[in-house]
């Protein structure tokens, strides 16, 4: 049974203010408004795909969401075991559905109960106030419209991946011109209009810049003369031969590292996504490569002042980033991403990081979610998990119970105020 | 000390009805019949080796196996700390052994005891059915005789890495010439004697095929012309490269997906061994690739059809298989196999399938043994270490105690039936 | 909360006579001296620095040590959640230090108190002594003076890096010149002077040979004639290539293996670290190739009576460590280095090691430490967490309290006695 430290401490944790530094959330929309769209999140799609629900069904966009529930009820048994499973029953619950099943019977009352809960004025705003969560960050692409952005509860955050994945595109340097107003004719532009826009974020109370980044991503020093010279070639329309495409891409991220510097913007890198791999559904898996953090040294070496924030989509390196995070100052370690979000590899990452590495350089948690319904599942399974770790850190004699606590509220809440330099 | 949750799971998993879907059990002889066999294994003979024991006593096979036991007394000392003498010591118990310790004063009485139990009318059913282990799969090769064969006990599966790993052997063409009774003059012979063996093998029940592939193996499609050019070469006693064997064999792999897909066979693929690695000795280890998982993205797109159930001989590549079997409805995850066959490494494994995976999508456990003795500990190491991982995720409340039933039946009983499809 | 099991264990186990087999220990200097020089150990130095504390302040070496131990002040708290602070705090403790925590008002106190208790006559032998430790090996460079050296309480273990690592230095032939007082002319040479060396430390009681090797390096048989070649064009100071340097570097990891197996020596490897990767502070890192161990599997069959006794920096391959030590009788596996000393992965490590592997094969713990200071922290935070993982063992019936502690006493005394061939 978990122990009484552990629930004592969950129960404190529970009451801290939090800032969730990564999500997906649209400022526009940032509630699901109807239970279909929490329950069609990948997380769970994949897990009824994988049991055995037939993929037209699943990818039937032309019915509404709460229809989507319906068809996958029978499925649904098949998938009760997972921590995903315990998330959505968790949400469902916090919108008012008191049932511990979902079936043929009730459906349609979760449907009802949930979309009268989410219809409620200023929705999003009760749902984060209920988990404390005072500011989430956003993701925005370069061209996202920011008007009218609830700056109050949300944070921007320059998502920069076209500009070192897709630098070779036209569509890339298309919305470059049509941004800055200005045309493209080489590299010099390129980086010109990117400081531009980081500027632009900046002025509106960006945080940070965010790029992710596949496991074979290669950092390394590219001198500007090659790098013009390769981009000349795409603009011509030329051939380019892959590892000139690499030296590209990484010479792109060494300009972000400048604009990061220049602009006083911490970087949040997540590293290890392989795009697509399961072609027919074009869902997202990962490998490892061995240099994955290694590729990184040259450049937080280069740039001290940057502040490089990483995520890890394997459980292979996790200890090598915690080591990164004790050896360099200006790498930090966050969260636990993605396909690492479950209660067994998040512990053992916890207490790795807890005992190397000083905690201001550890950010706890991010939800990563695309509403906010999800946040609510999400900060109650880390908040469970880290309540469990840290008791057994009390329990072993390497922490009192307050310093726990404090290092609960330094990775929830001041860490983030330091290391994005918020004003709250 | 153990939950008393942790406790009341194991009475009630050990109640289960269980299929043992990897063995290498003979039909014939699938009983030790007298301990010196039992402690003969060579996961046993191995500990001895490292503890000290000297190579020629070791490997000394002109001894009756008891005289091995006695032998190798004097190191039993030294390798009580292990797992693996923990099963030991629980088959002596089962076979009617009382004491504690083996030793030069009661080492013949176990050798008689055990001797005695062993030779019982129908033993191995009695063995088998005192853990409730209904069916075992076999590791059949393709001429393995099975007249005879107990098939309420056993169901046969056919191993098939000669068709890959040995494709450019002699021996390889010939056994096929000699089973088809065709001489094999080009490629198009040797996929058609393949699928001759598989259909007779479907038609007597085996309920899969399976296949042990090395870390390095590399999987992709390769032209039918190109394959069957290398076949020719070989055939014809010429030199072929490295590249050329490698894109040989992946084809040979790529045809036993078709197969499988034409007979619905599904397919056990056990990966990572590297065959003798100890020069003196033979021994087996392991290494790790890390795409190992990686390099079946291709085949588990392409053959949607196909039941693709593997296993992986290490530690660092378990998270990834997990993922797997949760992104693709083809793949599964199965057991704990060989050098990770520790209490130790099956709990993070069942931990984070559970955690991530639908249940549906996991095989438990199988035994990989070679005597039905071998099974009762395997079963019972296991059902131990499955009931206080299941207690772990109960207590931190992502299940409920019947939830946790439910899934244990399912991963010991209920998906082997699904997955194989077993008439039972 | 700790179970009681484990508290008895570890009462029984704090008594027990220990070896620490790998230090870095001065031996006419084993005592820091100062709390100063305790503070600025590099575990801690790289923890202030991530903190916070400026790269100036924290490598001022002009200070007196305890100085730094003042600047440091405003970062203590913000390093207090690792188990190297613990390690601290446990040494103040032990030095007469009563508070718990180290602030403005109570640093001269420190200093002076842990200056009156180091000060003791034959302090460090009190120590030593406190924690049971009977032996500490030395780590000695082929030219250290051991004049002098404390033959009760250290062993000496030749450290022979340079003589692989820096074979193609002027400096490594030079010292080897001097130290032999003959010239070297080429590789037999190189050789002979290597054996004369390892003769002389074999005489004043060396018992082991000791090196440190990257994650990249490659062991394999280089033929004599091929090595000396390559020897040859170095001392005409011609270029060499990578691939000339890897071969030779090779040759000449073999050449100590003969002179290990000559000499009756074990041979201490640990692998895995990559020197100076933060380049202002020249701290050292660590990463993983996937093939460090595998490299090594030619030597462990070509040399059966050489003792390998392996370290590994990482935590991705001490599953494989593990596997060798049971599968070859000349490999073994030694405790937990550096960026593993942290609880949660020691005990990990412990687990896979007893599961799998005959406890004589497995050296339980060493310090690495350069103070004495540091070995009672040390020593104190592995038999924590080993008895809390013995009671798990225990709790779960794989050994019973008696075998946990027989092993215990044989990881902490009897293996180092049996490999090291120590007489005490």
């Amino acid at each position: 049974m978990r122990s009484e430290l552990s629930r004592r401490l969950e129960a404190e944790i529970s009451k801290m203010e939090i800032i969730d530094p990564h999500t997906h959330l649209q400022h526009p929309t940032p509630s699901a408004g109807v239970i279909g769209n929490i329950f069609g999140y990948h997380y769970i799609k994949m897990e009824l795909s994988t049991a055995g629900m037939d993929v037209e069904t699943l990818m039937d966009d032309s019915l509404p969401p709460d229809d989507f529930l319906k068809n996958a009820l029978p499925y649904i048994p098949r998938i009760q075991n997972t921590t995903t499973w315990w998330g959505f029953m968790t949400i469902c619950e916090a919108l008012g559905f008191k049932d511990k099943v979902i079936n043929e019977e009730n459906w349609q009352d979760l449907c009802e109960i949930s979309s009268e809960t989410m219809s409620q004025d200023g929705w999003y705003k009760k749902a984060l106030d209920s988990i404390n969560i005072k500011k989430s960050f956003l993701t925005n692409l370069p061209d996202e419209d920011m008007t009218g952005c609830d700056m109050e509860y949300f944070v921007p955050s320059l998502r920069t991946d076209e500009w070192v994945l897709e630098i070779d595109q036209d569509t890339t340097r298309e919305k470059l011109e049509k941004l800055t107003g200005s045309s493209v004719k080489n590299l010099g532009d390129v980086k010109k209009g990117i400081k531009q826009i980081a500027q632009k974020f900046v002025g509106i109370g960006a945080a940070s810049m965010a790029i992710s980044l596949p496991p074979d991503f290669q950092a390394f020093v590219v001198a500007e003369s090659d790098a013009a010279g390769i981009y000349d070639n795409i603009l011509q329309g030329k051939r380019v031969t892959d590892y000139e495409l690499t030296r590209l891409k990484s010479y792109m991220l060494y300009s972000l590292f400048e604009v990061c510097d220049e602009f006083n913007l911490p970087f949040q890198m997540m590293l290890g996504v392989d795009r697509k791999i399961h072609k027919r559904l074009e869902w997202d898996g990962f490998s490892t490569r061995m240099d994955m953090m290694k590729t990184f040294r040259d450049a937080l070496n280069r740039f001290p002042n940057v502040k490089m924030i990483f995520s890890i989509l394997n459980t292979v390196l996790t200890h090598e980033l915690a080591i990164y995070a004790k050896t360099f100052a200006n790498c930090y370690a966050a969260g636990h991403w993605w396909y690492t979000f479950y209660p067994c590899i998040i512990k053992p990452m916890i207490l790795e990081r807890l005992q190397a590495v000083p905690y201001p350089k550890l950010v706890g948690w991010y939800s990563d979610s695309y509403y906010v319904e999800w946040t609510i599942a999400k900060i109650k399974l880390y908040i469970q998990t880290f309540s469990n770790t840290l008791a057994d850190i009390v329990e072993d004699g390497y922490m009192d119970e307050d310093m726990a606590l404090k290092v609960a509220k330094a990775m929830l809440w001041d860490n983030n105020i330091e290391i994005f330099d918020l004003k709250v």
